[in-house]
């Protein structure tokens, strides 16, 4: 069973999953992604070498765990956290721990191995997308689990160990704290303007607009001012939502087609490099963690896509502090004069 | 100039320095180390090659910027902040932005190009240790610098990008948010027990002995209870100080001792993996941000050491919330079981 560890210092959570598949002597080579022509478990006809599917789209109606699928979701076979059992919160001496409850999910993106997302038609992002939402929706119905986090690993610079399309989703029994950061930096803006943060700042950057890399009628793509990554790129809905489950069926469509945009505009500027993206969304509506009053006016939810460009040093790991060495108005200038089909 | 920027949701300065050796267009191909026999300009003999000495240890009394040093500091020729100037803090809009005021210095940690810090000698590391010292006590003069960062990547995947053994000094004027948090976290255990959080933590390991990786007079090597990172390791002073400036003359060579076994067994067990170490000290004394009164009590220096053998994904980035695929009992068992000549 994986661990939940509390750092006594910073009060930082951390997941001891010493059960999932590296053991210390795995480290002395080091992992990588799975050379061309080798097995892909994600590959339609290997099902079976997943967990059984939690979810799937079969527009031919076939039998779950079988071919036929546009989008498939799944258990992660090496979970970070495990959905049996009991939470189990304890010390040990001035520590805090807990059981590693939650949830770890592969969506699977495409029965196509090579293709990656930026390939995909606008008609089957949005499928995807939806998947996304309706996953989020289900999970938030289990009480234990407190904050879903949808990402991204692309390329193994970028965390990933398989190379066909998938996001993986966990859910965690405690808010993380950074989270509980950007919760509390809304709601604090709030306080002193009576206006959401995020709002303010894309009206700032629609009428600056040299930050900007796209807008559509839903939703805007812009480097942001504080960009802690070279071309890291925040796309925002402009109609100001905070929980990313309440996405209208055309906002779908706008949301699919700037996706569209900034994957295949960062692939061709950069050659496809590494990317993750985060989707930061409001936590579980179940809990009520000091601001649930005010959440619906001081949180917008938003996707963070981050190129790993740079290796990040010591200097950012121990301080927080971030050199980016390239300004986000730079990064934006590049991507616009980037022109996709 | 480089600028500062802070995010206005969570509060976190970034630093843009656009003017460095990067551009846009340099991403497309990775930087990579400097291939085997190419010119290295912090070997001796091209001291020309890096901007002018800051100190130097030349136990042959040889003149400034020639051969005969031991160890040699000079400002980084890309730096991320520069020392001249003033702050000039201003708002752009709802942004908060300041001049990139601060010091980068890199410390060439000995004139052979080949050697790394595990295969110094002790009195090596013991000098090293002193102009680490020396620099951290003449930088904090400078009133305009609130923290001291002092920190080294070993290793491409660690963000290092010479060979050549070297550390670096970054000083901010402003406190890094995660460094705020730490010294809240340790003020706040302070208020709650009346004892320093490290002190317990090091009572408490130091008895129960499985996340300890070496011990001697003056200093404790272990393996945090929440790591981050596998085989993350710890040094900390066995006596209660907040300044690692304050280290005397023989903890100086008890420091230099630990940090030789750490690496030199992380060397062994992990096959010289890449790596990064941060010193967490306390800030410039000049500032008494909230609570000054109490920072003798309840702050107590350390370096964290972090092989950085996994690509920490979207997930780490996105919610500060680590997954370690390595218990910490584990790596620490593994380290001790390591021996080194």
């Amino acid at each position: 069973m994986p661990q939940l560890r509390k750092d006594p210092v910073v009060g930082r959570w951390v997941i001891i999953a010493s059960d999932r598949k590296f053991r210390p002597s795995s480290f002395i080579v080091e992992e990588s992604l799975e050379p061309e022509g080798q097995f892909c478990p994600f590959c339609p006809g290997n099902e079976e070498k997943t967990p059984p599917e939690i979810y799937a789209v079969r527009p031919d109606m076939s039998p779950s765990n079988s071919p036929g699928w546009t989008v498939r979701v799944v258990p992660n076979k090496y979970p970070a956290l495990k959905i049996e059992g009991t939470l189990d919160k304890k010390g040990q001496g001035m520590y805090d721990l807990m059981n590693g409850i939650g949830a770890h999910e592969v969506v699977i993106e495409s029965p196509e191995h090579s293709l990656q997302m930026e390939d995909f038609s606008l008609d089957h992002l949005g499928t995807i997308i939806r998947v996304y939402r309706d996953r989020c929706i289900d999970l938030k119905r289990d009480q234990r689990l407190r904050y879903l986090m949808l990402f991204k690993n692309f390329g193994k610079e970028a965390g990933a160990s398989l190379v066909h399309s998938h996001t993986q989703i966990i859910a965690t029994p405690v808010t993380p704290k950074r989270v509980k950061e950007e919760l509390a930096g809304a709601k604090r803006y709030y306080e002193y303007k009576d206006r959401c943060v995020f709002c303010d700042m894309l009206d700032q950057e629609i009428e600056k607009k040299e930050r900007v890399v796209a807008v559509n009628q839903g939703f805007i793509a812009m480097a942001p001012f504080a960009s802690r990554f070279p071309f890291e790129t925040w796309i925002m809905p402009i109609r100001h939502s905070p929980d990313f489950e309440a996405l209208s069926e055309s906002e779908e469509k706008q949301f699919a087609e700037i996706i569209h945009i900034v994957l295949k505009k960062l692939s061709l500027a950069l050659t496809k490099p590494p990317y993750n993206f985060v989707l930061h969304s409001s936590p579980n509506r179940y809990f009520r963690p000091g601001h649930w009053e005010t959440i619906e006016k001081d949180y917008h939810w938003h996707l963070e896509v981050i190129p790993r460009l740079t290796n990040a040093g010591g200097f950012e790991w121990g301080t927080g502090f971030y050199i980016n060495p390239t300004s986000p108005e730079e990064a934006a200038e590049f991507l616009r004069s980037v022109t996709i089909e």
